[in-house]
């Protein structure tokens, strides 16, 4: 019988407190699919579990390459190491993508909530040069506007994250298990849990 | 023109140099795609440059997922970051797999010289149960033996990563930078740098 409750959930809220002194304990590297079919991997910022569920947000900007890669793509594996702990979680799932054209009255509610919960700093990112393009030595003369108040720019994204397999690794323990993902007769998503050689 | 000498490796070195009190310093994470087609991603362990060269060194138990993986497409990248110094190398390149079928005479001595490196406790991994598998609460009775002078085991594999493309990210001084590999008439192969957008 499988969990209604993701098991792994627990041990990754757990990893986060014990290394939350490190505020590197919250990068976590994202591979996806390149568009020429070789494998993508960078790190990204956890920005917490949606409520009551196992999906992982993500912020991003939309005219990042990998963007594009899982419009191709949607499926990722996180990758996070806890360098305190000595845990690996190895997280693979299918990402969507909520940008500015979504209308979904949901996600289009979530998005702009994640927006406001970013600082003015970050906020300033969105609207500076395309990221990953050549650098050009002249920068516009003065700062961008933008207004506090004011809902997600065009380019800002939440990216949500769906996992359906878990591989944890604890190297203290020497332990190692496996949660797979499967669904119920009643369309309910459960997790099966096995321990598997180090 | 492009820089016979990669230009990132020297930017490499100094971010482990100044993060080398940490062990985690020479853990990355490495991306391949699976057999399902899917990213896969996981942490290894840096083991050093190929003398002379730029092409970095990773050991690994040839019955791990990652094997098949990259026997299907030895394309992969690495997403490196350093939590000292904030840095992020992105390092995309070929896999070459030097496993026990090995021939070549070079390679075969690399790999051997790679076992000889590691400590009897690493060893002794390589003699363990599939890794992966799932685990039996029966264990053997008594530890294998293994003579410290023999050479390396048949699950004993040395990677060896060829990169074509890096992409360097300083977030303390907001720097980027892409590097790419090309080959020159000679069939050297050369690096051209580009500062680009963060």
């Amino acid at each position: 019988m499988g969990s209604a409750v993701a098991p792994w959930k627990s041990l990754l809220l757990s990893a986060l407190e014990s290394n939350g002194h490190f505020k590197h304990s919250k990068f976590l590297q994202l591979a996806t699919i390149g568009t020429n079919g070789r494998p993508s991997n960078r790190t990204v910022v956890f920005r917490g579990f949606e409520e009551g569920t196992d999906r992982i947000h993500i912020y991003t900007d939309s005219r990042n390459r990998k963007i594009e890669e899982l419009k191709n793509c949607p499926f990722a594996e996180i990758c996070w190491y806890f360098t305190e702990s000595w845990e690996q979680f190895r997280i693979s799932g299918r990402m969507e993508v909520v940008d500015a054209s979504c209308v979904d009255a949901t996600k289009f509610k979530q998005r702009a909530e994640a927006w406001s919960s970013i600082s003015p700093k970050s906020r300033m990112q969105y609207l500076g040069p395309s990221p990953g393009l050549p650098h050009l030595a002249e920068q516009p003369a003065k700062e961008p506007f933008l207004d506090s108040c004011s809902g997600p720019v065009d380019t800002f994204c939440l990216l949500v994250f769906d996992p359906d397999q878990v591989d944890y690794l604890n190297v203290r323990s020497d332990e190692r298990n496996s949660f797979k993902a499967i669904t119920s007769f009643g369309g309910e998503k459960l997790w099966e849990t096995e321990r598997i050689n180090l």
